[in-house]
């Protein structure tokens, strides 16, 4: 899927750059706006990379929940609709003192192909959540349902998410560290500028084991950089 | 326009009662969820009764901003947009380091006839907000543009402003003690339950100022409720 | 002792039913005002199920501290009054910045057979209670003994404990989630009612891992409802 | 009454010197916790002394809240046994979006001589209670009633209240800048030792105002100390 | 001193052009870290204009408070330094239970002709600061001296100060809205296009007063620019 | 080289007594400023101990960034030049939102012998971080370099760190309760009363696991003491 749109090695680059060497390129472009803040990632799988759907929450008023909340909600739908690939974020609101996701929609995203999970509120069942194939970044934990502050919204829309201005379809990547957002018309300068920092580093790392001062390594300097080159071109990664 | 919609003495009513008495009523029916937090008058009118127009904005994305503000953007939209009567309802997730109105559009707002401004950001141009005979309702003051934190997204959706869910369309009252929301079904029990109260409480307050004990007063118990009676029969206030 | 208090079925219950759960049914019932916000669960026991023994702490008092903190004082009668089932609770005004309870009391509560401790301020000794064989919940660890910003003050009076009210002899139940209070009179209903919940939850869990769609599933429809109940009924869980 | 207790000059100090200087007094006794924090006063009267009267609030709990907060609950009981002189102080975890006092309430707390109100909370009725001749100190104002967020609880118990451990009975002074409160045996220590302090910053804002340099002159160093106090021998104040 | 440094124009800019426009102006040009935040205007004197002089607080240590107290330390050093038309600085890292500066302190930097004060702490003696003719930014009141929870450390050096990184010798400029600082080598530009900016936003304001929609008017488009450039031509302001 | 300082007893203590001990210690002493708040023990060595060398980072302005992150800034300057038995303390005013450190610069850290590194930011590339044989203290983790909030400003200078004034060569303990700092004329005394208490809180803790009451046990009485001395004299621990 990521091939078929981007190309293998921009796919294969999502895979496998860390979200600190991409906010460091999305800083050096100016976009500030696409880091999300806050997030703790749970689950077996460390890695995510899919295209957002939303779902938004907004505040409990109890005039408006039983509506909303009855059956398949903008919550459910969203999960319902979810296809291979795809990440739900939840926004919250930042709120943590009650849960968004638990376990049975965890699994059933999980089992619709979902490439993972991210909201600002809190998850609940978070043992179970913390042992599926699915990545899910969250605030906190919290055993409230959802009611306890929050009316389930609607879906589809932009949002904001830990900080972060979320269209549904915008390319989204985590790992231990959190999660970016990738602007569409960016992503393949992103990845492959992401990828040359990463060998750079993957270098300049083995010289500070070798016991190299980082003074002119980090960043490489023209000497360095030189080197760098020549070690390259003679054993290319 | 409210004695149209709802008769004269509701219409009435709604321009007296303060919100903390329509706070109590709120609670009596269990609607917690409809008061809003952390709000500071300012303008030279200490009253707003008015229908909302809402605007929504998320956060600073810099690839997006461009797009978004130019010209005729959401917030601007939404102003020039309203009819008299109406409350502007700007949502700025509680972001106090940031602006959102100015006063070149509150006095356009006030010029199409707005009954007021409430937003849970800042405001900008304080000193002139504050000269204007438009209530406006703000969770702090700051000078940065709204373009420091934010992207004017879209209006006339559901939002939540000051930790409540706002629908394009409610009833928003406020007064130096803040703003709240009264659903469209209970407008005419809640306006005539809070009179009700008032005019006990103007009673009771009487009492105390007279030196009564509070003491089966507030609230009245059998004995002081058929004095109360007693009273306001002989003399209707 | 749930046993003799409360019957075979609900003891068993209590012991199996998750905090998730029972904030649903809590929540049913209008009970918002008994679920703890921000806790973490330490220890080697993942399930805490007893009675609240409730401890308070004040905020530092320099010319008050001495005589309060001395020898015997209110945290250590509380802990050496321990008995059997009941859970430690101690009030620290959600202060994350000094500890509360440290290994050694810790250590002795568990001996004295206490069923857990509950803070909505910080442990010391973070590794050491992180090995008992005593559930606690804490907002958070600090080195700093309580004294940096506590007085103990008094124990056996109703404090509020993240977020929550507390009456001594309340039913407290945790889980990696967090923990709820169960009001006495509804005991019994909350945990037969969590336990067809889950009973249901486990039926549509199964499903959902055999690819079914969550519409009319979760929460069960009239036709789905059917299906759940031929099942029981062939097969008692 | 404070010069029954304490003196005349203690007394009169008492209703002269700056919150500013008493805890400049207090902290040199090593006594930070009496300092409260985060307050602002309402009403018409700028200066506050009296002797603690407390009330405290618990965290709303659905199923204890009528029988609690019926007739003449804890808070109405405290305000309805104040004594002339005594300062009702009402713990409120700190919790700014729902009130505690209202209007009424506030106006027979005034009329039974009460000498303040001190809330870690919010007041109701914002414009009504600033115009009181009593002085109240809050950390915020909202609409709500307590009900919204709390149980009034208990009485006459000791209480944190913006910070500071409060035992009734305990001798509350305040201003403009806050509130402080002032154990009992160093009352008349602190009091004197806080009009010399102010009797020397009269004198130092005198030479700052003639254009003195403040190096040697605050604090006064042996020169500029054998001025003053021939200064004060010629002119006692 | 302004104009010696500018030049005429630009000075009388300084003095009038609002911290909203110049904002806009620092934001355009990509300058959000030059924009303070949190921040309330006290004293008589409603504009700021000045160079920063700056004095650094840090977290109360009890082993260095005495010594680094003592004297002349570094806040009383800093302002005895004070030359005319300097701001003082007082980083104290947003803490907002302690005091900084005091009525004679203030006192003796308005004598020195400061051109005012900011600071992220708290002012003591309120009603003074309030009083003078200095103009104070600071975060909130509290009668606490500093060393209820700092050290001052030392002057001159680079601080933050409610969010900004401020530089001995920067500029500041705050009205009622707040503080913006104005980097050395883009104060002529920054003003000479607020200035502009306020000439336009005066026209504007003059249209939404007659009127007009904003469609078009704000921002200007090219028939309102030209309709606005005829009118200046007409009768320049 | 801890050993050449202290002498070898006082060095053994370092490496051996918690920081929850050294924090009563220091309380005894009235030294609450030197104890860290809100951090978390990151890597696989779990006990730090070692002299602090500073580095400061001050909010991001953007027109100061370019020149002061670029080549050798001084959080690398800082880092290269740390000597073994060095502790790198970042002060990055608690801000959550950006990294401080990450993979590469630890690992240069470690293998220059860096004792550890304490911050009260974030920390970047956390997995790697937590896998590397230094133990790293931060309040956060997060993916963004520091550029997104903050400039690394300076070096060797006294900060502000979780709440610490440290000062170059400020002695540092930490372990998985947090962080302590000792000051220089106090580390002996305050290393052996450590010693002393905590092999009496071993002989405590054995009499709990022997079902032993605290009661007259914690604190020793002086019955409890006779015994404990006696204890230790038949067995030297």
């Amino acid at each position: 899927m990521l091939a078929g749109r981007y190309g293998r090695q921009v796919a294969d680059g999502l895979m496998s750059v860390s979200t600190a060497t991409l906010t460091s390129q999305l800083r050096k472009r100016g976009l500030d706006g696409c880091i999300f803040t806050n997030l703790r990632l749970l689950g077996k799988v460390e890695r995510m990379v899919g295209f957002a759907r939303t779902v938004r929450y907004l505040p409990l008023r109890e005039d408006l929940f039983p509506a909303r909340s009855a059956g398949l909600n903008a919550q459910k739908r969203a999960i319902e609709s979810l296809q291979p690939g795809e990440v739900l974020v939840i926004s919250a609101r930042g709120i943590q003192d009650a849960g968004t996701i638990g376990d049975i929609l965890a699994m059933r995203a999980a089992q619709l192909g979902a490439a993972g999970v991210v909201t600002d509120g809190a998850v609940r069942d978070l043992t179970a959540i913390d042992s599926l194939d699915l990545p899910t970044f969250a605030a906190a934990h919290h055993p409230a349902p959802l009611g306890h502050r929050h009316v389930p919204w609607d879906t589809d829309v932009a949002v904001a998410c830990a900080g972060v201005l979320v269209e549904p379809g915008d390319l989204l990547v985590g790992d231990a560290d959190g999660v970016v957002l990738l602007p569409e018309p960016l992503v393949a300068e992103l990845v492959s500028a992401s990828l040359d920092q990463e060998d750079e580093e993957r270098y300049i790392a083995d010289q500070v084991r070798s016991g190299a001062s980082i003074d002119g390594l980090y960043p490489l300097n023209a000497e360095w950089r030189a080197r760098y080159e020549a070690a390259r071109e003679r054993d290319p990664s």
